[in-house]
């Protein structure tokens, strides 16, 4: 049987701290094995480039992100959430689907075992899988006219108060018109992928990942009907920094920006998405009952 | 100046028990004049019907609602959020578009203060006005293979446990995807409009209504990661009753239907639509910052 | 080795409907080897009246729960936390102790697994137990100046609307201080034990068991900040009832009084309390933490 | 008439950045204006010393909070939460009994308004008032077996991840028990005080002032389940900071510790208690119901 997919890159380091995620880098036996894996089923193999650097030895060739976005129909990431939300951003751009191995406990985006993955990994290279389309928040911090950071996010930009400073007081506006002035300990703008992250935490709903919006959630709010609000992800979305010392934004919780007063840190959405390949009959919602630990008789 | 709306229904009275609804009927002077000032506009007017019975007396042809949804362009509504989602709902089909003016404290629907109502409803009689699409709730009740009952609602659709029994268990599904086993004091699917009624008391978040979804949010959920879910609005919800005794479905808390158990719930996106209109430079989120009490330098 | 709780009755069989509990009725080899186990320890064994009914045959002198307060040293039951709750409540005036065994999943209050409940009991009837008691509310619903309802509870009082009508009002006071006029769907006032049953899941915090305090809970509250409030056990809560249809009040999800406009629920701190007995060594948090699976590295 | 209080010192500027504290610095006239005042009731007066640094004259001796607290037997505060906080603090060793004018918007412990304070004053001062004692948390950081901060709160003392990184993992325990390891963004705990302070903000409970205990409040926790709970404030707490990079310690927002890995925060109820006075006929409740906008009928 030949895999669909000529040319597979192999990515197992993007380290992050996301919150929910689980990672680690793998080992070289474990990719040796999934290299000569693919070759079995008549890919190509690469290497990403870090990812080639973790490895003692390595019989691929090791490639940039943008050579793999360029010449790769697949990749193959092993390792979780962190490693996926890293590489998945870096990737949109040049199409290239992914499908997550997680070598621990299952995440979000990280849903093939490790355990029997040749099983799982046969059909779907054959084409036989469910194609699940995530959008990317696209966030640009505004210094008066300059742009002075710009970064994709696929879970979450927030913004938030310096660590020793009280609250922060951001003006939110959607498109041409004023939400409110929210006095907080910081602001989330979380992508339907990024609402089982730090949103969840810090009190955001749920979002199936085919709903076309953002949701705002404030984090310990000033006024306690301050509630998070779903807004449409066709608007521009601008956050003023208005008053709070230290304040910073983070995009993913994988890289920061410090935010002046003044500054407006504004979320579009990306002309990119990012694409998920999972095993045929893969549901988003047996994912949200396995990680939330619903119906298992419990509190 | 002559109105864009040749004929045009008065409505004053579908009062109802909404929960965030603060409603009153008309009286008699406030409708008089309202049908002169529209008179004066170059409007036709027509009174519905139980509108007309609570009036002493009135000089305007009273209609049913659906004699108003086939003959008028415009309806214009002298009542409260309650009064608005009653006739909302029946003149959907017709694709007749509402104005609300508010006689007591505005609504989050109801947004023209009677007082000086004249100088806001010329120039949208003129046609200067923002119009606003609200989705439409369709629930069946289904027992075995027959439709037992058959609703349509703008703010939600509620299943609940009867007020002397336990919790109930639902079996939450979407499309063909099941969801989850939840076991509550029930279980509310709201849309953008219902957001701001009792799905936002029992912990849902805020929805533009420009989103194309329904939030399922569990009340008072045995488990405690069962949060509120954003679902896209083009697939079908199922909601099954496993256990629990005296259960009932609401719609709008405006209607019931008892639920037996291995009943289903399903609700899908009824392909009629509510217009409203507002006047020129509304922002559905100057109606939030107001009603919530944004911004009032308070707790 | 010696009891020193010379006379022990077996209760099994208290079968109530509380959200968090999971009982089941004890069958007649379980019962006919624990009491040869206590008999075994020195105790004299007596049987709960309504448990010998439900057992086939048993050699065990069956007693009312009068019998057993005034007869009997210590209170054996084998069930779940429904079980626990109906029988604390009646042995509460007599003081006599009580130890849960729990055939199932353990609950908050049954903590001793049936595998192996001998080596768990030898150092508890030999003296070796933690002991600790649990408040009791004493609730009262008077109309006019009758009582015409009198129930004590050990998780909740619970006033409600009826399944079909909007939200109640109700007048809340403490002492002789009006506190706040509530609209919701009803309001808890939970005991420390009550905590993890439905103020829970209603959104009300955890409350260590040595706390002199209720908490109120509204559930789905229209004002959004009506908070969970604690209040001291040492002051009487009156709620009225202003508005609602059908509603009525609930002790421990297993009474039930009917609630007619104008009538007010009273609630204070019954004189009694109940008496746990756990082995040595036991912890709430360690009860808390299994419960509500903190620290399984998941979500 | 004579005041019973012979030597009161004037307060007023103790600014800090409460979360829920509008104050602001009283100006010459007030000050001179209250000063003649408290001689008419036959009080001695003097002024604190920098609130007399920020007037530029007055003819009253100005002290320290110590010569205060040896000296005087009332402080009355013109300032907002914030102020009323920092001198409480400071002068609860010497129990000296607390009265708070507030110039703005009322606070939750400065209740008293500018406008016509001398007839709120004038029966207080002659003994008619109301006595309402406050518990304070005494918090010490231990490295290793030294003390390396110490610090009284009033309001709340909170563990906070660094601005920059993400979770904190501490390992909570009270008295000897193990409660919890938490990864979140911090941990609030709250006394009665502080409940209506950042701790509401974060989901915490309202406490009354009379509750023997604190609140612990995750902020935005990684575990859904871990909820706010109510321990005794006879035990003592401890927080021990298991990961997370720059994190600190607050308290009541006023001063700060950085916290290293291993350190332990722990906290007791202090031996000193506030005393803060208030009108006859005060009630906690009345002072909520303002505060948080119950009963107006809104959302």
């Amino acid at each position: 049987m030949t895999s669909r997919f000529r040319h597979v890159a192999l990515i197992g380091k993007y380290q992050a701290s996301g919150r929910r995620a689980s990672s680690g880098a793998p080992d070289d036996d474990i990719m040796a094995e999934i290299g000569a894996f693919l070759e079995s089923q008549g890919c190509e193999v690469s290497v990403e480039r870090f990812t080639a650097d973790e490895l003692h030895s390595s019989r691929y060739t090791a490639l940039t992100v943008e050579e793999i976005g360029e010449r790769c129909d697949l990749g193959l990431v092993v390792g979780g959430d962190g490693t996926m939300l890293g590489i998945g951003r870096q990737l949109a751009p040049y199409g290239v689907p992914l499908i997550g191995i997680n070598r621990g406990r299952l995440g979000f985006i990280t849903d093939i075992p490790l355990d029997n993955y040749q099983a799982t990994l046969v059909p779907m290279l054959a084409g036989e899988y469910e194609e699940d389309h995530r959008s990317l928040l696209h966030a640009q911090v505004m210094r008066e006219s300059a742009c002075v950071f710009d970064a994709l996010a696929m879970n979450d930009v927030v913004v938030n108060r310096g660590a020793t400073s009280g609250m922060v007081e951001l003006r939110v506006s959607v498109g041409n018109h004023f939400v409110a002035n929210q006095r907080a300990d910081g602001l989330i703008i979380a992508s339907p992928t990024g609402s089982t992250a730090y949103s969840l935490s810090a009190g955001g709903p749920l979002m199936h990942p085919s709903i076309p919006g953002w949701v705002l959630v404030p984090i310990a709010p000033h006024t306690l009907s301050n509630r998070p609000i779903l807004l449409p992800d066709a608007d521009e979305i601008t956050i003023e920094l208005v008053s709070g010392r230290d304040a910073s934004a983070n995009f993913d919780m994988q890289s920061l920006a410090s935010v002046e007063i003044g500054d407006r840190v504004v979320v579009r959405r990306s002309d990119y998405r990012v694409r998920f390949l999972h095993p045929r009959g893969w549901s988003y919602f047996d994912t949200l009952r396995k990680k939330l630990h619903w119906n298992e008789g419990g509190s």
